[in-house]
């Protein structure tokens, strides 16, 4: 599988949902960076279920670990490795679907490519996995703060319901970390009633980076955009991205869509921080457009592994609506992503500080 | 910067606007492979400025040679490189360029990372460079076509415009690509529109791949999406991307939008023929959605290299909509990503052959 | 730090001397491959230090768990991790060489490039960082047997004393894993003899894989002896390395080297079974040269990281002869090389199975 | 095949021996190095054929073409192609070895891993190959030179004569660029006497790089020693390779190879300049240890592609001894490697300069 992500600061994840353990290992950090298991554990504390009545009611623990790569409390240079134990797992919740395709999910095609049957919880395809990321985010999160990098990441539509306005700290402690205080309830009743039919919903996701420096990202193929688009597409159920203003711009007219341009770089927002693959200092955003939990109880057609008809009613423990719990993981991947960026060599030789000597 | 892509199929592109020449080595082709320059001139015409009223009126031969990796006509395992020579280049145009940081272009960008002065056609950030990506895309189509693997691009939406259906032969043959027969001569007013007025207007691109078979993309960060995702935001202007019905599902209930599974896969295409990251077998689309050519006659509000302010009216041979020129980069872009895929190791033991012998 | 190898059975290893745990994660197995606990147990087993009478007496229980990539005994095409916890750990031992850089280790280098003064047991430069390779080579030794791969190494040279013959069942259970049953009791009395003075001895160890195919290794940079080279000197205290008869070949005229080649290729080893940097199908030999332990009681002059002369006697457990230990790491880099080799992808078109579809 | 190397500055080589051209792509070189076809050409003769009695006859301009990266004469961020067009191409001189395979060549497992037959002078895997690392090589010079890094190579060993002393300045005017004044003309009768019976003879080549800053190479598997082994391992040719005093390190006690440190770090230089696998700060040396050349006139024992036995006698135009051509190409990798290092991102936080703002 590719879970390798990273040239600089390369992470390597692993773990299954109903396996022994998950974790990732961090190569490429930096010595002298402070970090503790607290400062983990508070971003895998944001992505945990059983935050609210709209989240799936699994409790599990998820104690983060370090094993390795600090002495006392710096990094070292050494791969930081982090692991986290499965606790609370229970196959018996999914006993039946051993054999029958779970429809939205990647049953179907692990079983062909990997020749797997069903598997508990979703195995490797498990949003569980996305712990090992928010772990590695943390880390990431931590190498950026001092710069005045921050990244943060909220929902932006729940169901047919878009904010319009953006209330952080509203989000942060809202149930669906939805941006609108005055829709919050009309979002919570979206999800409620969905949730009455056995049903979900579908949402989207704002990212917001503040404090990057103009002349991150690397034309050709490593664009900001190539690099965030390919980060957030490896987030399970994410359909479609877009940079600033991105779907709207590309109904308007040139003359409309081009940001001018003062002595300190462009002047507004309607590329989202980035100009040809390159961050240019200003506010970087995005928006991520989030399928419906494929998880419902509503019956579906599949077919099972001997290619018979059934129809099946997703039991278990889910999200009704995803943008929740997927926003800290939006964060973690953005974050990996910059942290890349920060790590890599000069783009000019007249930069050239003391470091490579 | 980052010029290298793929891991099995490994692409590395040069050239700037101006210079020299532009070219591509492609590492990691398999030995018996017939390929021509005739092959890659085919694809290069396709992309060549030029085609039609709402071109740029640029005439540049692009002559494709290969300067190694055949033998008589079949690859030999080496890796390939071709070349093409810049001829119709026209530094002149672009003398009062030189120190105006271009609205909508990378000119502010390259400046702060690169340290250059804005060049000459936008030098390695220009347009131009695709032309390495779509002569190697050529090479992929031809490793791609004996599996039954085809590609295909064209545009979508033409500012407001949206195709309502598809009719692929005729977009081949419309100067504007346009999917629509019915609404192409709309599309072509709208063009005109723009262009009158010295301006430009934003659009969309339609890719369909087809005859994929199940099992390409490799979870966790190599998912089909998140490799595709990065190959189409490295391309300039496409601000945002979707799959299947990406925006659309974001809307949905989870009981509209998980396709029923049959016992071949899934048996409609709300994903886009991806599920889990992983490709079903079913054809596979996405969406480009790209901005308004910035290069506008419309003066504009910049600054140039000393931070005066500065009104500026770009002039020179510029597309008034993107989309029609687009479309093939985002084949090439495609090919290259599935080439990659197709060329990788086995995913299970039991189907390994006697490849590694 | 660069803890990461492979390309497509890509390694990352973790852990220091005396943090809590070490391990490996593996990425790009394919599924059904089976792989228990007792197969890496077996490997770890092998390079454990206390041994014999002439290692050091350290005991560790060195348990392996595997965390992940495992479902009912065999691999399921997730990353496999495997972990080690750390239980013999005394630091104590090493309280005065806090401040002291120990000559021939690496803990002056670590200082200047990391800023860390010298670890205990030395951190990540410790020789038990070598047992994250040996539980990855295991999986690799598992892939390859049923192709019928097999990878030995064992002590060619102790000090002064040189095998004259090979008897690889000897080696195995012979203290020093020496080759030669004849020299064996010279080659203890040479180790005994350093060990009474607080000295240590250099040694050379045989590298053998047998039943390769022909066909592995990527020209040019990719050569089988890069790939192996690079691997054998990522060892510590490896300091040279050759293939087949590389030093002595360097000596002999082009009609003594070249070996004749056959209908099924070389008729003999002088090349140590590649040619071009690809594998011909005979046995590839290679040797390795290994400096004397640098931990010696005998004083020797160092400095402190305030830079004041100090004299050293390195205490501690230390094996007088790195060889016998060392021997199990040169496979296990062996084996995570020809594993690399063996994922990959086709080099010829015509030896396509249904493997990609 | 691998014919890319390097993570910062990356290298991507390609042309055939009788093909049209050969070249190099050079990616992640910062902004601002001058560099020019002059400093490029400077290096290519350096590793000309022609130069000497002793060397091949065959005439090559070998006139580098910089097709892009630079603007002004300094590089751009852009990546650097190098076009080096063939001219003197003769395949009649191989038409009889296009169905036997020449003893110690690549053409066996060329023909086993592409099914490729004998090619004209060798196709991928003809030394002509390595003209485009030295066009690399001397770019990555360039971009040393400035931190006083300096990368010599030159014969140490022709035959059994080896040299006792090291005149770098006579040995660049040399025309076996031997090392030892007082035994040169030996040396020149030993490659004389082989001539004469159509043999050649085994050399060593001595590698000196000076003025590296500590702190360079990564450890664990990314050791100086390692990224320099795959590097000289993957000249074809070179059968050994060590490090310092290597190979007599392995002999010695560990009271006699370790270097005593002093404030500045190691005293001395038995472990050639590397220590944990990064560089100390003092002269790294390596040595590497060649292959007769295979292509002799004296009769050898084949076959053809048939599997028909040939007794097989190579004409064509070749040196009788590698040293003297293999030298500037040992150059090149060690530069390549270095400029790999020193183009990384920081290994301490401490030492951030302006660099990523």
């Amino acid at each position: 599988m590719g879970s390798l992500t990273g040239r600089n600061f390369s992470v390597m994840t692993f773990g299954e949902s109903h396996g022994p353990a998950l974790g990732v290992v961090i190569d490429g950090l930096p010595a002298g960076l402070p970090i503790s298991e607290e400062d983990i554990q508070r971003d895998l504390d944001r992505r945990r279920p059983g935050r609210s009545p709209y989240a799936s009611p699994r409790r599990e623990e998820d104690r983060a670990e370090i094993l390795s790569g600090t002495s006392q409390g710096l990094t070292n240079g050494a791969p930081l490795a982090i692991l986290v134990r499965n606790r609370d797992a229970r196959p018996a919740d999914y006993e039946d679907l051993k054999t029958a395709f779970r429809p939205g999910h990647a049953d179907w095609t692990f079983f062909r490519k990997y020749g797997l049957a069903p598997q508990s919880g979703g195995g490797r395809s498990s949003g569980r996995e996305t712990l090992s990321r928010v772990a590695a985010g943390a880390v990431a999160r931590a190498l950026l703060a001092p710069l005045g990098v921050t990244v943060r990441a909220a929902s932006l539509a729940i169901g047919p319901v878009s904010a319009q306005r953006r209330d952080w700290a509203f989000a942060e402690a809202n149930p669906l970390r939805f941006l609108d205080p005055d829709l919050a309830p009309l979002a919570e009743e979206t999800v409620a009633g969905a949730m009455a039919k056995g049903d979900s919903v579908g949402s989207a996701v704002e990212f917001l980076a503040q404090g990057l420096p103009a002349g991150w990202g690397d034309p050709v193929f490593d664009k900001l955009e190539a690099s965030l688009g390919r980060a957030f597409f490896s987030i399970g159920a994410v359909r479609a991205v877009e940079f600033g203003d991105g779907l709207a711009i590309s109904r308007m007219r040139g003359s409309e869509a081009n940001d001018p341009i003062g002595p300190d770089g462009p002047l507004s927002d309607a590329h989202g921080g980035v100009l040809g693959g390159i961050s240019t200092g200003r506010p970087l955003t995005a928006r991520l457009f989030v399928k419906p939990t494929p998880s419902i109880t509503v019956p579906q057609l599949t077919t099972d592994t001997l290619g018979r008809p059934v129809e099946l009613s997703v039991a278990g423990r889910h999200d009704p609506c995803l943008a929740p719990r997927l926003a800290p993981v939006a964060e973690a991947m953005g974050l990996l992503t910059l942290a890349d960026c920060f790590l890599q060599g000069p783009s000019r030789l007249d930069r050239l500080g003391d470091v490579w000597r």
